[in-house]
Order: structure tokens, then sequence, then C-alpha cells
């Protein structure tokens, strides 16, 4: 009971995370993934992402039960419809995810139970850049503010580390804050 | 009947858009807007985004009907139970939806009317990475791939103009490519 328990500390198979870390280690192209999205516009601000298929651990993934569907729009304020949050909560939304499934599975390599992990954030914006009304002001935020409030078997202290571990090993903490190259192509069809 | 088609071109309210932007230019303090997100973790790779509230043209929003909620996840292959889209895959949306909203935004105020704007994105990483196995490839993607599709009542040109000047002018776009300041406080709870 002990073990099954152990096993699946904060519901990670911490079994599965040694044995993925070993694995990657030992034949490191196991480690190169490719993701992907398919986009289709539906008039107005609305649109759909389509997210299914990638590749990773040295093949094209097939297990995968159900496509997964992202609705995108704007409020009416920005001219809009509602019709799903928009683009930048959208990435709002990826900054929390990567940055508290990073901090779930440190805590879970370090053996540190976890009870409660919540984070609330920020991004402050002025439209007139992106709305093309000044070349003055950046298009997208200014900055982002992130909140954790975590709780768990470990002292604060340790609690906080894990919390700046996941920064530091954060996909999306790291292309948010230092940038990545974006090539963007077109065929008229 | 012209009259009420041109005003929802590509179903965006032009006459409202060129209204927004009179208004803004008038009163730039009017531009100024808070997106937020709460996040939420249930367990392994499995945590939740709630999207509601925003500040923005000089008030806290009211409009909004309902809340939005987007899961995250992890493949089996990296220890989750596919509830949802992973992060760098939510990153991939926010970037297909803002560039697409910015390039029909754009068409509409030029009075080019679409018929269909599709986009496939890929990006590329080494997990090594973000799993802490390896401090020489970074934890994000190394580059992303946009590759967009679209046809309008105008020449392949001018729409291919229109997806220049919507990387030119999308927030995401511009997060993603250049970065943003990220601050992350916590708090044992």
């Amino acid at each position: 009971m002990f073990e099954v328990l152990n096993q699946l500390r904060n519901g990670v198979d911490s079994e599965q995370l040694y044995r993925t870390l070993d694995t990657i280690k030992t034949d490191p192209a196991l480690g190169v993934f490719q993701f992907r999205a398919r986009n289709r516009w539906f008039g107005g601000a609305h649109n759909r992402s389509t997210i299914e298929g990638f590749y990773g651990a040295g093949q094209e993934d097939s297990s995968r039960l159900r496509t997964f569907e992202l609705d995108a729009g704007e409020p009416a304020v920005l001219l809009g419809a509602d019709t799903g949050a928009n683009p930048v909560e959208h990435l709002l939304h990826a900054l929390a995810a990567c940055l508290t499934t990073s901090l779930v599975y440190i805590a879970s390599a370090r053996g540190v139970m976890l009870t409660f992990v919540e984070s609330t954030l920020e991004g402050d914006m002025d439209v007139r850049g992106s709305l093309g009304l000044s070349d003055e002001v950046r298009n997208g935020f200014e900055h982002i503010r992130v909140s954790f409030r975590v709780s768990g078997d470990a002292p604060a202290e340790q609690l906080r580390e894990i919390v700046e571990r996941a920064q530091a090993r954060s996909a999306v903490f790291d292309m948010i804050t230092n940038g990545v190259p974006v090539q963007v192509g077109f065929a008229a069809v």
C-alpha cells in the first residue's frame, strides 16, 4: 500500500518518471519532440485550434484517444462575440499550466506531497500597440505577474525552492521570458 | 443590404472597429487593459485555468456572460493522463489565434473579404531541457513554424501583405518572439 501511494505521488507515477529520465539520459534522441496545432477561422474573432498528433520518444504518437479543440474569441469591447478566451488569455493559461506541471513533477521527484497549488496571473497591455495606433507601446503585455499559493508536506522554504526550480525548467516560462524565433509562411489558396 | 454586409465584413463590425480606433486615439487611457487567469491544480499533470474578468476601456468589464475553463494535461509518454492539450500546445494555439484575429481585423479595416483562413503550427523541442537532463538545450521550443493558407477577394500579394501586417501587430507574436518580463510570487498556505 505504501508502495502504491509512493508510486502515485501527487498523481505522478514517480517510478515512470525516474524510468523516463533514465531512458532519455541513455538515449538523448528520445528527447526530441515536435508539438503541433491546426487553426481554422470561423468568422470575426472566432477561430479554433485542433490539437492531436505529436512526435516524441522516437516515434509518432498513437496513444492519444481524443482530439483537443480550443476556441478563441474576443469580448465585445474588442469587437468579438466572446466565443472563447482571447489569445493573450490563452497565453496566460499556457504559462500557468506549464509552471504548475513543472512544479508538480519536481515536487514528485523530490518526494514532496502537495495538497494545493493555485496561481493567479495578470498581464498588462496598452492595446494601442496591437491596434496599430501607436509605435511607442509594444503589442503584447508589458509584464506578467504570477502569484502561486502552494501547500504540501514540506517547509515553506522548500516549497518556495520548488517554485523557483519550476521557473528554471518550465518550457513556456522559458519561451515567454526569452522569446523564440517564429517563421511565418503564407500561401494563397 | 450592401451596407449591412459591409458593416459586418468578415464578421467584424467595421463601423465599430473604426469607432473604437477613433475613441482610443482621442483618449489613450482607454487603451489600457489588464487580462487575467486563475489556475488550479487537480492532480498529476491536470490543471485548469478559469478566465473571466478583465479591465479595459476605462472600466472593469461586465459584458462577459460566461467563464472560460481551459484544461491542461500531458500525454502518457510525458507522465500525464491526457486531460487536455499540454502547455506548449496551448502556447501554439495562443499564437495561431492571435495571428488569425489580427489578420482578420486588418483585412476588415482594408475592405478585403476573406473566405478561408487556416494555419498549421509546429514547435520543435528537446525535452532534456525541461526535464532537467541537460543545460545545453533550452527548455522551450527551439523554433516555431507557422504556415497560413488564406483566400479572399484580393490578389495573393495583398493577402500576403495582410499576413505580414498581422505579424507586425499581433500581441502574442510580439510576446513569443521578443519575450516579456514575468515576475513570479509565492506564498505557502
